[in-house]
Protein backbone atom coordinates (compact mmCIF):
# COMPACT_ATOMS: atom_id res chain seq x y z
CA UNK A 1 0.00 0.00 0.00
CA UNK A 2 1.53 3.24 -1.01
CA UNK A 3 0.43 5.02 2.57
CA UNK A 4 3.36 2.44 3.90
CA UNK A 5 5.56 3.95 1.48
CA UNK A 6 8.60 5.25 3.30
CA UNK A 7 8.26 9.69 3.45
CA UNK A 8 12.20 8.95 4.44
CA UNK A 9 13.42 8.27 1.42
CA UNK A 10 12.20 11.64 0.31
CA UNK A 11 13.24 12.99 3.22
CA UNK A 12 16.93 11.48 3.08
CA UNK A 13 17.46 12.74 -0.59
CA UNK A 14 16.39 16.13 -0.32
CA UNK A 15 18.99 18.44 -0.73
CA UNK A 16 18.88 22.80 -0.65
CA UNK A 17 19.40 22.96 -4.71
CA UNK A 18 21.09 26.15 -5.82
CA UNK A 19 22.08 25.23 -9.21
CA UNK A 20 19.57 24.43 -11.75
CA UNK A 21 19.19 23.45 -15.55
CA UNK A 22 17.70 26.68 -17.76
CA UNK A 23 14.64 24.33 -18.25
CA UNK A 24 11.60 25.47 -17.14
CA UNK A 25 9.40 23.86 -14.97
CA UNK A 26 5.46 22.71 -16.23
CA UNK A 27 3.45 25.31 -14.50
CA UNK A 28 1.15 22.23 -13.25
CA UNK A 29 3.64 20.98 -11.29
CA UNK A 30 4.26 23.77 -9.17
CA UNK A 31 0.35 23.89 -8.84
CA UNK A 32 1.21 19.85 -7.64
CA UNK A 33 3.46 21.56 -5.21
CA UNK A 34 0.99 23.91 -3.65
CA UNK A 35 -1.57 21.25 -3.68
CA UNK A 36 0.42 19.49 -1.48
CA UNK A 37 0.86 22.93 0.71
CA UNK A 38 -2.91 23.39 0.25
CA UNK A 39 -3.68 19.99 2.41
CA UNK A 40 -1.34 20.91 4.98
CA UNK A 41 -2.49 21.25 8.63
CA UNK A 42 -2.96 24.68 10.54
CA UNK A 43 -3.20 26.22 13.56
CA UNK A 44 -7.32 26.24 13.94
CA UNK A 45 -7.52 24.76 10.35
CA UNK A 46 -7.17 28.87 9.18
CA UNK A 47 -4.92 27.36 6.22
CA UNK A 48 -3.24 31.08 6.38
CA UNK A 49 -1.07 30.24 2.94
CA UNK A 50 -0.92 31.93 -0.17
CA UNK A 51 1.46 31.71 -2.70
CA UNK A 52 2.72 33.90 -5.40
CA UNK A 53 4.51 32.40 -8.58
CA UNK A 54 7.00 33.68 -10.45
CA UNK A 55 7.91 31.89 -13.98
CA UNK A 56 7.66 34.42 -16.19
CA UNK A 57 11.51 35.44 -17.15
CA UNK A 58 10.93 39.33 -17.69
CA UNK A 59 8.78 39.69 -14.60
CA UNK A 60 11.08 37.36 -12.39
CA UNK A 61 13.87 39.01 -13.45
CA UNK A 62 12.53 42.53 -12.64
CA UNK A 63 12.09 41.52 -9.28
CA UNK A 64 15.15 39.49 -8.57
CA UNK A 65 16.99 42.20 -9.27
CA UNK A 66 14.72 44.08 -6.67
CA UNK A 67 14.66 41.67 -3.82
CA UNK A 68 18.43 40.66 -4.33
CA UNK A 69 20.25 43.45 -4.05
CA UNK A 70 22.23 45.05 -1.60
CA UNK A 71 22.88 43.41 1.38
CA UNK A 72 20.60 41.10 0.00
CA UNK A 73 23.13 40.25 -2.71
CA UNK A 74 24.17 36.95 -1.27
CA UNK A 75 20.94 35.02 -2.55
CA UNK A 76 22.07 36.25 -6.05
CA UNK A 77 22.02 32.71 -7.06
CA UNK A 78 18.45 32.85 -7.22
CA UNK A 79 18.35 34.98 -9.96
CA UNK A 80 18.80 32.12 -11.89
CA UNK A 81 16.15 29.50 -10.68
CA UNK A 82 13.81 28.86 -13.32
CA UNK A 83 10.58 29.53 -10.84
CA UNK A 84 10.39 32.03 -7.39
CA UNK A 85 7.12 31.51 -5.40
CA UNK A 86 7.14 33.44 -2.62
CA UNK A 87 5.06 32.64 0.82
CA UNK A 88 2.86 34.54 2.24
CA UNK A 89 0.63 34.30 5.26
CA UNK A 90 -2.98 36.39 5.31
CA UNK A 91 -3.19 36.69 9.04
CA UNK A 92 -6.27 35.51 11.16
CA UNK A 93 -7.05 38.38 14.26
CA UNK A 94 -8.36 35.16 16.57
CA UNK A 95 -5.26 32.72 15.81
CA UNK A 96 -2.45 35.08 14.90
CA UNK A 97 -2.50 38.01 16.82
CA UNK A 98 -4.75 37.62 19.77
CA UNK A 99 -3.03 34.37 20.63
CA UNK A 100 0.65 35.87 19.68
CA UNK A 101 -0.11 38.05 23.15
CA UNK A 102 -1.07 34.86 25.18
CA UNK A 103 1.40 32.56 23.50
CA UNK A 104 3.89 35.00 22.27
CA UNK A 105 4.16 32.93 19.23
CA UNK A 106 3.21 34.08 15.77
CA UNK A 107 1.58 30.53 15.05
CA UNK A 108 1.20 31.56 11.22
CA UNK A 109 5.39 31.04 11.13
CA UNK A 110 4.57 27.50 11.88
CA UNK A 111 2.05 26.86 9.69
CA UNK A 112 3.53 28.72 7.04
CA UNK A 113 6.95 26.30 7.40
CA UNK A 114 4.57 23.41 7.49
CA UNK A 115 2.68 23.95 4.58
CA UNK A 116 6.17 24.94 2.41
CA UNK A 117 8.13 22.13 3.58
CA UNK A 118 4.70 19.62 1.61
CA UNK A 119 5.54 22.16 -1.23
CA UNK A 120 9.50 21.12 -0.92
CA UNK A 121 8.94 17.47 -0.57
CA UNK A 122 6.53 17.24 -3.43
CA UNK A 123 8.81 18.46 -5.60
CA UNK A 124 11.50 16.21 -4.59
CA UNK A 125 8.76 13.72 -5.29
CA UNK A 126 8.56 15.51 -8.58
CA UNK A 127 12.45 15.59 -9.40
CA UNK A 128 12.22 18.92 -8.78
CA UNK A 129 15.33 20.18 -6.34
CA UNK A 130 14.12 23.44 -4.34
CA UNK A 131 15.75 26.13 -1.92
CA UNK A 132 14.08 27.82 1.31
CA UNK A 133 14.88 31.32 1.15
CA UNK A 134 14.25 33.63 3.83
CA UNK A 135 17.49 36.76 3.06
CA UNK A 136 15.86 39.16 0.34
CA UNK A 137 14.24 42.66 0.40
CA UNK A 138 10.63 42.21 2.18
CA UNK A 139 9.49 45.64 1.99
CA UNK A 140 10.73 45.42 -2.11
CA UNK A 141 9.01 42.79 -2.73
CA UNK A 142 5.99 43.52 -0.66
CA UNK A 143 5.60 46.47 -3.32
CA UNK A 144 6.26 44.92 -6.37
CA UNK A 145 4.17 42.44 -5.78
CA UNK A 146 1.67 44.78 -4.75
CA UNK A 147 0.21 42.85 -1.02
CA UNK A 148 -2.49 43.51 0.47
CA UNK A 149 -2.46 44.91 4.00
CA UNK A 150 -2.76 42.02 6.86
CA UNK A 151 -0.95 40.11 4.32
CA UNK A 152 2.59 38.96 5.31
CA UNK A 153 5.86 37.92 3.32
CA UNK A 154 6.94 34.82 4.93
CA UNK A 155 9.83 33.96 2.49
CA UNK A 156 10.79 32.06 -1.06
CA UNK A 157 11.16 28.77 -2.48
CA UNK A 158 13.40 28.93 -5.73
CA UNK A 159 11.98 26.18 -7.70
CA UNK A 160 14.11 23.92 -11.03
CA UNK A 161 15.43 20.90 -12.25
CA UNK A 162 18.64 20.30 -10.10
CA UNK A 163 22.28 21.08 -11.97
CA UNK A 164 22.54 17.26 -12.65
CA UNK A 165 26.12 17.29 -11.89
CA UNK A 166 25.96 19.81 -8.91
CA UNK A 167 23.85 18.25 -6.87
CA UNK A 168 25.03 18.86 -3.17
CA UNK A 169 26.29 15.96 -0.43
CA UNK A 170 24.56 15.84 2.00
CA UNK A 171 25.51 18.35 5.13
CA UNK A 172 27.16 17.52 8.23
CA UNK A 173 24.49 17.17 10.72
CA UNK A 174 23.86 17.37 14.06
CA UNK A 175 23.74 13.71 15.60
CA UNK A 176 20.32 12.39 16.49
CA UNK A 177 21.10 11.67 20.31
CA UNK A 178 22.15 15.22 20.78
CA UNK A 179 18.59 16.28 19.28
CA UNK A 180 16.63 14.17 21.87
CA UNK A 181 15.54 14.03 25.56
CA UNK A 182 13.15 12.02 27.58
CA UNK A 183 11.17 13.22 29.71
CA UNK A 184 13.36 16.03 31.02
CA UNK A 185 15.52 18.50 29.38
CA UNK A 186 19.03 17.16 29.77
CA UNK A 187 17.87 13.25 29.74
CA UNK A 188 19.98 11.59 27.10
CA UNK A 189 18.86 8.36 25.32
CA UNK A 190 21.05 5.82 24.73
CA UNK A 191 20.72 4.93 21.50
CA UNK B 1 12.38 3.83 -7.99
CA UNK B 2 11.30 5.35 -4.64
CA UNK B 3 12.20 8.96 -5.51
CA UNK B 4 9.44 8.96 -7.48
CA UNK B 5 7.02 7.70 -5.39
CA UNK B 6 4.40 10.43 -4.74
CA UNK B 7 4.34 11.81 -1.61
CA UNK B 8 1.26 13.37 -2.41
CA UNK B 9 -0.48 10.21 -1.09
CA UNK B 10 0.89 10.15 2.37
CA UNK B 11 0.00 14.31 2.70
CA UNK B 12 -3.80 13.34 1.37
CA UNK B 13 -3.93 10.78 4.00
CA UNK B 14 -2.78 12.83 6.51
CA UNK B 15 -5.34 13.61 9.70
CA UNK B 16 -4.80 15.66 12.75
CA UNK B 17 -6.05 12.89 14.71
CA UNK B 18 -7.47 13.05 18.43
CA UNK B 19 -8.40 9.75 19.59
CA UNK B 20 -6.02 7.02 19.58
CA UNK B 21 -5.59 3.24 20.07
CA UNK B 22 -4.50 2.72 24.30
CA UNK B 23 -1.67 0.86 23.17
CA UNK B 24 2.05 2.10 23.42
CA UNK B 25 4.30 3.23 20.60
CA UNK B 26 7.40 1.73 19.80
CA UNK B 27 9.72 4.29 20.97
CA UNK B 28 11.84 3.52 18.08
CA UNK B 29 9.34 4.63 15.65
CA UNK B 30 9.60 7.83 17.37
CA UNK B 31 13.39 8.13 17.29
CA UNK B 32 12.40 7.40 13.18
CA UNK B 33 10.19 10.29 12.79
CA UNK B 34 12.59 12.49 14.87
CA UNK B 35 15.35 11.35 12.45
CA UNK B 36 13.31 12.81 9.79
CA UNK B 37 12.89 15.55 11.55
CA UNK B 38 17.01 15.92 11.80
CA UNK B 39 17.23 16.10 8.00
CA UNK B 40 15.14 19.23 7.37
CA UNK B 41 16.24 21.93 5.98
CA UNK B 42 16.67 24.94 8.43
CA UNK B 43 18.06 28.59 8.35
CA UNK B 44 21.60 28.82 7.75
CA UNK B 45 21.66 25.21 8.49
CA UNK B 46 21.69 26.11 11.84
CA UNK B 47 19.33 22.98 13.05
CA UNK B 48 17.51 24.56 16.34
CA UNK B 49 14.72 21.77 16.69
CA UNK B 50 15.26 20.00 20.02
CA UNK B 51 12.45 16.90 21.45
CA UNK B 52 11.44 15.92 24.37
CA UNK B 53 9.48 12.73 24.30
CA UNK B 54 7.30 11.92 26.90
CA UNK B 55 6.34 8.25 26.52
CA UNK B 56 6.44 7.27 30.41
CA UNK B 57 2.93 7.15 31.24
CA UNK B 58 3.26 8.64 35.04
CA UNK B 59 5.73 11.23 33.35
CA UNK B 60 3.60 12.29 30.73
CA UNK B 61 0.24 11.91 32.87
CA UNK B 62 2.00 14.32 35.38
CA UNK B 63 2.76 17.16 32.80
CA UNK B 64 -0.17 16.82 31.05
CA UNK B 65 -2.46 18.01 34.54
CA UNK B 66 0.33 20.88 34.71
CA UNK B 67 -0.13 22.42 31.11
CA UNK B 68 -3.71 21.03 29.53
CA UNK B 69 -5.62 22.81 32.78
CA UNK B 70 -7.47 26.43 33.36
CA UNK B 71 -7.80 28.10 29.66
CA UNK B 72 -5.73 25.32 27.93
CA UNK B 73 -8.40 22.39 28.99
CA UNK B 74 -9.45 22.56 25.57
CA UNK B 75 -6.66 20.40 24.58
CA UNK B 76 -7.57 17.67 27.20
CA UNK B 77 -8.00 15.03 24.62
CA UNK B 78 -4.14 15.29 24.62
CA UNK B 79 -3.70 13.87 27.70
CA UNK B 80 -4.95 10.10 26.31
CA UNK B 81 -2.17 10.36 23.67
CA UNK B 82 0.20 7.27 24.55
CA UNK B 83 3.02 9.78 23.69
CA UNK B 84 3.94 13.59 23.63
CA UNK B 85 6.51 15.10 21.79
CA UNK B 86 7.56 18.87 22.97
CA UNK B 87 9.57 20.77 20.34
CA UNK B 88 12.05 23.31 21.07
CA UNK B 89 13.99 25.62 20.00
CA UNK B 90 17.86 26.08 20.82
CA UNK B 91 18.18 29.49 19.87
CA UNK B 92 20.85 30.98 17.34
CA UNK B 93 22.14 34.88 18.13
CA UNK B 94 22.80 35.51 14.28
CA UNK B 95 19.85 33.46 12.77
CA UNK B 96 17.44 34.01 14.89
CA UNK B 97 18.00 36.90 17.32
CA UNK B 98 19.96 39.53 14.85
CA UNK B 99 17.82 38.44 11.96
CA UNK B 100 15.02 39.17 13.39
CA UNK B 101 16.34 42.59 14.33
CA UNK B 102 16.14 43.24 10.06
CA UNK B 103 13.45 40.98 8.81
CA UNK B 104 11.07 41.22 11.35
CA UNK B 105 11.10 37.17 11.29
CA UNK B 106 11.82 34.61 14.22
CA UNK B 107 13.07 32.46 11.34
CA UNK B 108 13.44 29.43 13.67
CA UNK B 109 9.58 28.88 13.95
CA UNK B 110 9.97 28.27 9.90
CA UNK B 111 12.44 26.20 10.66
CA UNK B 112 10.47 24.03 13.46
CA UNK B 113 7.23 23.86 11.49
CA UNK B 114 9.27 22.27 8.68
CA UNK B 115 11.08 19.83 10.91
CA UNK B 116 7.99 19.56 13.19
CA UNK B 117 5.89 18.38 9.82
CA UNK B 118 8.69 16.08 8.78
CA UNK B 119 7.99 14.05 11.91
CA UNK B 120 4.60 14.39 11.23
CA UNK B 121 4.63 12.56 7.36
CA UNK B 122 6.93 10.31 8.72
CA UNK B 123 4.27 9.08 11.46
CA UNK B 124 1.24 8.58 8.77
CA UNK B 125 4.02 6.36 7.03
CA UNK B 126 4.36 4.07 9.87
CA UNK B 127 0.55 3.67 10.35
CA UNK B 128 0.95 6.80 12.98
CA UNK B 129 -1.45 9.39 13.74
CA UNK B 130 -0.79 13.02 14.88
CA UNK B 131 -1.80 16.26 15.89
CA UNK B 132 -0.02 19.45 16.54
CA UNK B 133 -0.82 21.50 19.38
CA UNK B 134 -0.16 25.00 20.26
CA UNK B 135 -2.78 25.47 23.02
CA UNK B 136 -1.07 24.47 26.25
CA UNK B 137 0.46 26.57 29.24
CA UNK B 138 4.19 26.73 27.82
CA UNK B 139 5.44 28.43 31.11
CA UNK B 140 4.39 25.42 33.37
CA UNK B 141 5.86 23.42 30.33
CA UNK B 142 9.10 24.95 30.81
CA UNK B 143 9.14 24.51 34.52
CA UNK B 144 8.30 21.13 34.23
CA UNK B 145 10.73 19.53 31.55
CA UNK B 146 13.59 22.04 33.44
CA UNK B 147 14.46 23.78 30.03
CA UNK B 148 17.57 25.79 29.46
CA UNK B 149 17.77 29.75 29.07
CA UNK B 150 17.89 30.20 25.18
CA UNK B 151 15.66 27.22 24.69
CA UNK B 152 11.94 28.20 23.32
CA UNK B 153 8.77 25.60 23.67
CA UNK B 154 7.48 26.00 19.89
CA UNK B 155 4.93 22.92 20.52
CA UNK B 156 3.74 19.86 20.70
CA UNK B 157 3.18 17.23 19.12
CA UNK B 158 0.74 14.51 20.34
CA UNK B 159 1.58 10.70 18.55
CA UNK B 160 -0.49 7.27 18.95
CA UNK B 161 -2.43 4.59 16.68
CA UNK B 162 -5.54 6.42 15.32
CA UNK B 163 -8.42 5.20 16.95
CA UNK B 164 -9.66 3.20 14.24
CA UNK B 165 -13.41 3.75 14.01
CA UNK B 166 -12.61 7.34 14.62
CA UNK B 167 -10.54 8.65 11.85
CA UNK B 168 -11.40 11.94 11.28
CA UNK B 169 -12.71 12.29 7.87
CA UNK B 170 -11.01 14.78 5.22
CA UNK B 171 -11.74 18.76 6.18
CA UNK B 172 -12.70 21.39 3.87
CA UNK B 173 -10.78 23.64 2.60
CA UNK B 174 -10.08 26.14 0.79
CA UNK B 175 -9.75 25.76 -3.11
CA UNK B 176 -6.39 25.67 -4.76
CA UNK B 177 -7.13 28.53 -6.87
CA UNK B 178 -7.74 30.97 -3.28
CA UNK B 179 -4.30 30.25 -2.33
CA UNK B 180 -2.55 31.17 -5.80
CA UNK B 181 -1.60 34.28 -7.42
CA UNK B 182 0.66 34.90 -10.59
CA UNK B 183 3.28 37.42 -10.87
CA UNK B 184 1.66 39.56 -8.73
CA UNK B 185 -0.83 39.45 -5.75
CA UNK B 186 -4.72 39.21 -6.90
CA UNK B 187 -3.38 37.43 -10.36
CA UNK B 188 -5.80 34.84 -11.00
CA UNK B 189 -4.48 31.59 -12.53
CA UNK B 190 -7.30 29.71 -14.71
CA UNK B 191 -6.97 26.30 -13.92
Amino acid sequence: MSEHFDVLQVIRNRRSVRQFEPKPVEREKILTCIEAARLAPSADHVQPWRFVILDEPDVKNHFSREVFSGPYRFTRWAMKAPVLVVLLADLNFVVHRLAKVIQKIPYYLLDMGIGGEHFVLQAQSLGLGTCWIGWFNFKRAKQFLNISKGVRICGMIAVGYPASKLIPKEKKRKPLDELVHLNRWGNRITM
